[in-house]
């Protein structure tokens, strides 16, 4: 068997395990979110601050990926919301399965918001259907505008694009204008929000579009 | 057969071609530097900045790696010395197979150096030889510490690690120190390199370095 016939089997295995989840999730009316970045763009630290602006009996949880360690979850469990690290060992992304062991032992019907944050890697995570109803692509301002040409696959899937650390804006290289025109190339539609982890600018339209996608994931996220 | 064993027999073709490379790179006495790092960490800023430091009579030339797009080699071409774009049409990384073929015409016997660009992926490169003397790792200081961690095997393989934009320090969260023994915990014999692309800071101590290497080449690059 070739490896691009073997790759085909590994997923289509995985979409059979992500109809499941997304299944599962619309039964729960619970909205789910994949946020997918290089290493380093802020993920975590998006998540830090969305999980600080959220009230204690808002019904928010988060499954965190990477290859070793279990920092991430560490940063994000002092927010009093459920919080579990996959530790990939090794795979440089998440899958399906994994996804559906780590949700083993939660009430998904006591859950309405759950992110998955990805392994970072910009190239191999958005080919696998998590049973998510929107992947988020995020990009900091360090990286270079060129990123959606280089990676359009994960731009193409995303519905939205997080710019992040706008703060950052006046030491770096960095036209916003080019690297939003750069998304739309690859995905005309595509949603852009700028943000700023230190100094929580964006985190007002971040904050009304995850309120607008709970409220429509009964219609939006059976996909 | 399971995916493990396929991937398994794909890495041990990757590591027989490899062997011819290095074999090849060896008799031409020529150095090649497999460069690996996130999208955004400045791969293609360093080289410039290196490229732009050799005399026209020296003999250097690079490939660069890039799922998409050939924005690398037009960035590196103006500089005068042989560039040549590997796009690889999807693949997270290059491996041994797309070097041979992008060698093919070219007369290793006219070159000295050799810089390899992989794609930007801080996760799947390492697993693949290119017949190098030497993998670096580019980290940049935007990007958090904990990255050696959190990716041990790219920092494992690495022989030197390039800490890149420094002159963004004052404006991010990031301890030198730490980033520094974290990368030594994963391989305490890495060697690290502080460099500025935008000041040209650290470029000086880069290059000892590949002097160094260059000087070594016949005793320290057959694996």
């Amino acid at each position: 068997m070739s490896r691009i016939a073997m790759e085909g089997k590994v997923l289509s295995e995985n979409e059979r395990v992500a109809a499941e989840l997304r299944e599962r999730f619309h039964h729960n009316q619970m909205f789910c979110a994949n946020l997918i970045s290089s290493p380093g763009s802020g993920k975590t630290s998006l998540l830090e601050g969305t999980l600080a602006g959220f009230a204690p009996e808002d019904r928010v949880a988060v499954l965190t990926g990477d290859i070793q360690t279990d920092n991430e979850a560490r940063r994000l469990s002092g927010f009093g919301f459920p919080v579990k690290q996959i530790t990939t060992g090794g795979a440089c992304h998440l899958d399906a399965r994994m996804i559906q062991r780590a949700l083993k032992d939660w009430d998904l019907g006591a859950l309405d918001i759950l992110f998955i944050e990805n392994v970072g890697n910009l190239v191999c995570p958005v080919s696998y259907d998590l049973g998510e109803c929107h992947k988020i692509a995020v990009l900091s301002v360090t990286e270079g505008e060129d990123k959606p040409l280089k990676y359009p696959a994960t731009f193409l899937k995303a519905d939205l694009m997080i710019l992040n650390k706008i703060d950052l804006l006046p030491y770096v290289r960095f036209s916003l204008d080019l690297a939003r025109n750069n998304a739309r190339k690859v995905h005309p539609e595509i949603e852009i929000i700028e943000v700023s982890c230190t100094t929580g600018q964006g985190f007002d339209r971040w904050r009304q579009w995850l309120e607008k996608s709970r409220a429509n994931v009964s219609s939006l996220c059976l996909a």
